[in-house]
């Protein structure tokens, strides 16, 4: 691999160079990445308080002040406008555009959170040869929107949406250990085994990813997903919610180590 | 003990009434007691985002959208404007009245914080045979400003205030593994042994709190201080904060054991 892609700093400049349109798995390899929300400032507070009560799907790595734009404790120098490959606009709930630079959309009443992102436990559980199925089949993770209630805050409010991954019996006790290490990029399970009591009805057709293989000797492991805050956010259809696009995160400069709590 | 003193929500029904006008401490044993700080809302956000940028002094249990006064999450049912024996009223950071019920300051611009408090972790380090020196001799802990930054964000900013406790050389570890399972109550130790290198001059002479002995077997351990974010939150002068008055706490209905995280 091309050592450019090795340090986040490098390829976050490469990324606001334009040069890096791509999805961020498997840059700055153990360096933790991290969604992205900008909200205006009138629903950040209630935005806040609906993370710190729902801390397994929205667990804050960093949150700046209204106008900022450079996460200093998370990746100081880098410019949260243009250093992910791609966002997403909202308006009024409804994606309007893609786009590679939001300097045009910013003001000084943006409210921008860095959320933990899974990328971080899954390198861990592959490291303790946990394999999983959708970085083997070449997919998105499976994303399932639960019966599970959030805890509402403001005017945020929503079911969880979880990942699911596969893990063969044998191993469903390490992947709870490894990632309960890692609370602040979700952490442990939510549920192990019975999709139906979370009510999922059907593991082959997932809300959001792709559906992936499940072997007879695997057991289905549900994680509480990043996709829950900006599913909760664009609900309320607030005027402007500017998200990474799927699969284009924030690289921060945090080892994936420094996230684990043992 | 009167057993109207042991459960949360009959203590927090007779502070209420008024007929508990005293410190919290020994009260509802068990149960989690909590700092409070409220602000406007315009500060709000910014020192949500301290909260967070300084977790170790400023462990946030529940915050509550602007105007609510029920903390649903950790006390529901109770009035957080009527249920603390004693507030303290600061206008432009300047202690204006000391109350025994502040609906009177009440409106729908308040944004209140519940803060972890270190009863939680002093009765777990008590159960573990650690005795605490200011406990037994009947006084206020040991508190002292440091010279360790916190990490600002907006209009906060000032130094870490710390709590000592002198401990037997041979506890000390013990004191660490303890206090280490209580994250969200200020947590492991920040510092061990040596006072003047954060700063503090002269442990007979806390800023806070009282003096007491420190016996030659015995290591002066310091810990992150609840009196860190009321500091913070008076030096950039707001209009209005309410706070507990000290040892006067908001008691809550988690166990001690629901914050620890093993």
């Amino acid at each position: 691999m091309n050592t450019a892609y090795t340090n986040p700093r490098e390829v976050r400049n490469l990324i606001r160079l334009g040069k890096l349109l791509r999805p961020t798995c498997g840059l700055a390899p153990g360096y933790a990445q991290a969604n992205l929300v900008i909200l205006p400032q009138a629903l950040a507070l209630d935005f806040f308080l609906f993370c710190q009560r729902n801390p397994k799907p929205c667990p804050v790595l960093e949150a700046l002040e209204a106008g900022n734009y450079e996460p200093v404790l998370t990746a100081p120098g880098a410019d949260i406008r243009v250093d992910v490959p791609l966002y997403r606009v909202y308006k009024e709930g409804e994606l309007t555009a893609e786009e590679r630079d939001i300097t045009g959309y910013w003001n000084s009443d943006m409210v921008s959170f860095l959320l933990g992102c899974s990328f971080t436990f899954e390198t861990a559980l592959m490291r303790a040869g946990i394999s999983l199925r959708h970085i083997d089949e070449g997919k998105n993770v499976s994303m399932y929107v639960t019966d599970i209630p959030t805890v509402p805050a403001g005017p945020f409010a929503g079911p969880l949406v979880v990942t699911m991954r596969p893990i063969h019996m044998s191993k469903v006790v390490r992947s709870v250990q490894i990632t309960s290490r890692f609370p602040s990029v979700h952490g442990a399970p939510i549920h192990i085994g019975n999709p139906e009591k979370i009510g999922i009805a059907d593991l082959s057709k997932p809300d959001y990813g792709d559906a992936v293989e499940i072997k007879d000797d695997e057991v289905p492991v549900f994680w509480a997903c990043g996709v829950t805050p900006q599913a909760v956010a664009l609900k309320s259809k607030p005027p402007l919610v500017i998200t990474h696009s799927p699969g284009h995160m924030f690289i921060t400069d945090l080892l994936d180590e420094d996230l684990s709590v043992s």
